[in-house]
């Protein structure tokens, strides 16, 4: 049976430039040549440090060195070492977006965190909820060892933190003395409309961390992502790394292709996303118009989906999976693992006829599995 | 100033086939090519995989299956693992060779273990003591999370265990209920006599875990190594993981290389290591064999000096490294930091003529920093 890859968030197959990436690997090898016989460094290849260090000033307005950026195992290595660092024990609290991305919440519980969520809408993380929440566990004597946020094209919500929003959870954190780790690994998949400039850009405090990634842009086989930060705090991060630093194998190749080609390929890879957004956005309101409501994501590689509030989500389940189509339910992203009617559909990995085929395949298992369309349910599931 | 590097464990950059690996490196990028835009899998690049469990048969002896074989970012992201994984609280305790790998000490310090050094004699870890000390642990509550072992070519002193020894600790790991972590990162590098096979060839209990590298026979700057186990151990141990998986383009290039010349590189690589292992024994001998003995390693990258006993380390190391000589103070190997009349010379990095040329400087400041050649101390410092 043919499956529907609308659930985990990889990238997009059709633009990933191996054929290029190929052409260039020989020489960049050659030019680390008996490196290779060395540790990278606790910061790894300088080449796309470099890199990396002008794609955030021109895309972010962040002044960083490449003395600051640590080249890590994918964000997610970095994502995983903000809480084994800041964390002095377990059961001490992180606070991060009450909807967030599976993986940072699955990671956070497995190093023993007490997550607590702060609600998010449209502006991003409710700023005004999180002083509230900053303010009680003060007074409890149990400040939290950081803020995690995605603030650009937030996973799974789609949402982008207001300028506003951004300059309030500055001063926040400022007042509450506490850590921001903003992980912008959507950064680069930006479709349409203004853009915001990162927690980094407007506060040069060194109680905020960022993360960045080249799995949305390039793919996540490369396994390439990074994180800055400032003295001492760099330090302290670095400190608790484990694994030796990152491969010189991958990151000088990948610089090397980037060094002419990275905004060119940013520019293809966005058009090419942008077009399966468009054809995921058309089928939705075709088929699920009438029932169901959805988030225009400017950038990232999700769309966020409202189910009928009285859905069956494992009747719904059930149905999608005997149809092939693969997505992730609201629960796995909700901190607390809440049952919520709502689903994400990941769209950068499917090709677009497979978005147009699925859809209306599964806007049928929607209506079946949702109680006021009882009559259908039967039918469809006869 | 000139620089004589034996201090850190790179590997030898004169043999890394960086040419050949060029030549293949294309043809690798285009057979994953799509697949580099999803993640890895938690294994990591199958045929890569594949290699490693025909490498692990052929010379120690083990039967794994590629699906039990876990891609690392290097050894050391599974060495740091390990105490992740298996501890259930920071306290927990950590059984480890009492004269160990610096970086693992360093790690597994930062997780939060104690550690309790075994002592090592030139059959390896003292079985006998080890087990004194399990039952002495077991009698207080408080069984150690692991044992952590280099069974072959150890880090620093360059025993290996003997087989009777690998049968004892089998033994009393099985009576104690007690994992066992065996690090053979060093393996591939042999030089002579007979090879032992590892504890995981040995005993098939799902208690023993196995960690490999590229590290030695290739070079750390690839950042590949590896790990296995039985299950349930495999499943607990990727549970605590938490990077997204191996890269596919480090691991896919060097698979395509190891395809055909695996063997062929392993034997070439050998071979001039124990050039220039034969070259700092001879010049050791030349200038120091009346006041310091050393070890005879029959593989690994390491030479472990006996100083005399009334050694100023802190003397010595201001003279060598005025003189310019790398070297590791016995005391960082040491589990309690504990002030021994040591070093560890590191022979596979530095071209031959350096090792000709830094030996007779470190004699000379290894003389004037020994007290019953205060005279000469005068002279050299003066």
């Amino acid at each position: 049976m043919k499956e529907f890859k609308l659930g985990g968030g990889n990238a997009n197959p059709e633009t990933f430039p191996y054929e290029e990436i190929a052409r260039v690997a020989a020489e960049a090898i050659r030019e680390v040549g008996g490196d290779f016989a060395s540790y990278p460094g606790e910061l790894g290849h300088e080449g796309l440090r470099r890199l990396m260090a002008q794609r955030e000033s021109t895309r972010e307005g962040i002044e960083v060195s490449p003395d600051q950026i640590v080249l890590t195992n994918g964000s997610m290595q970095a994502v995983t070492l903000m809480a084994e660092a800041l964390m002095e024990k377990p059961g001490d609290i992180i606070l991060l977006d009450e909807l967030c991305y599976m993986g940072t919440i699955d990671m956070y519980k497995k190093v023993g965190a007490k997550l607590v969520g702060i609600p998010v809408d449209e502006d991003g993380m409710r700023v005004d909820l999180l002083e509230e929440k900053l303010e009680a566990l003060h007074q409890r004597g149990t400040p939290p060892s950081f803020i995690y946020t995605i603030t650009t094209y937030q996973n799974p919500t789609g949402a982008v933190m207001s300028l506003p929003r951004r300059h309030q959870l500055i001063d926040v954190a400022r007042r509450y003395n506490c850590i921001v780790v903003e992980d912008n690994c959507y950064g680069d998949v930006h479709f349409e409309g203004e853009k915001q400039p990162a927690l980094y850009a407007l506060d040069n405090s060194p109680n905020h961390i960022y993360l960045g990634s080249l799995s949305k842009i390039l793919g996540p086989g490369l396994r390439l992502g990074y994180f800055f930060a400032r003295p001492p705090m760099l330090q302290r991060l670095l400190g608790r790394r484990g694994d030796g630093g990152n491969s010189l194998l991958a990151a000088s190749i990948v610089a090397a292709y980037f060094k002419d080609e990275m905004w060119n390929h940013i520019e293809r890879a966005n058009r090419a996303l942008k077009e399966k957004r468009d054809a995921l956005l058309a089928s939705l309101q075709e088929h699920l118009g009438d029932i169901c409501s959805w988030s225009h994501p400017v950038g990232g590689l999700f769309l966020w989906v409202n189910l009928p509030h009285d859905i069956d989500m494992t009747r719904l389940a059930e149905l999608a999976n005997a149809a092939g189509v693969r997505y992730v339910p609201g629960c796995e992203f909700h901190v607390d693992g809440t049952e919520i009617p709502n689903l994400r559909l990941a769209f950068g990995h499917p090709p677009i006829a497979d978005i147009r085929e699925a859809i209306p395949l599964l806007a049928g298992c929607i209506r079946a599995a949702s109680a006021h369309s009882t009559a259908a349910t039967s039918e469809a599931a006869g």
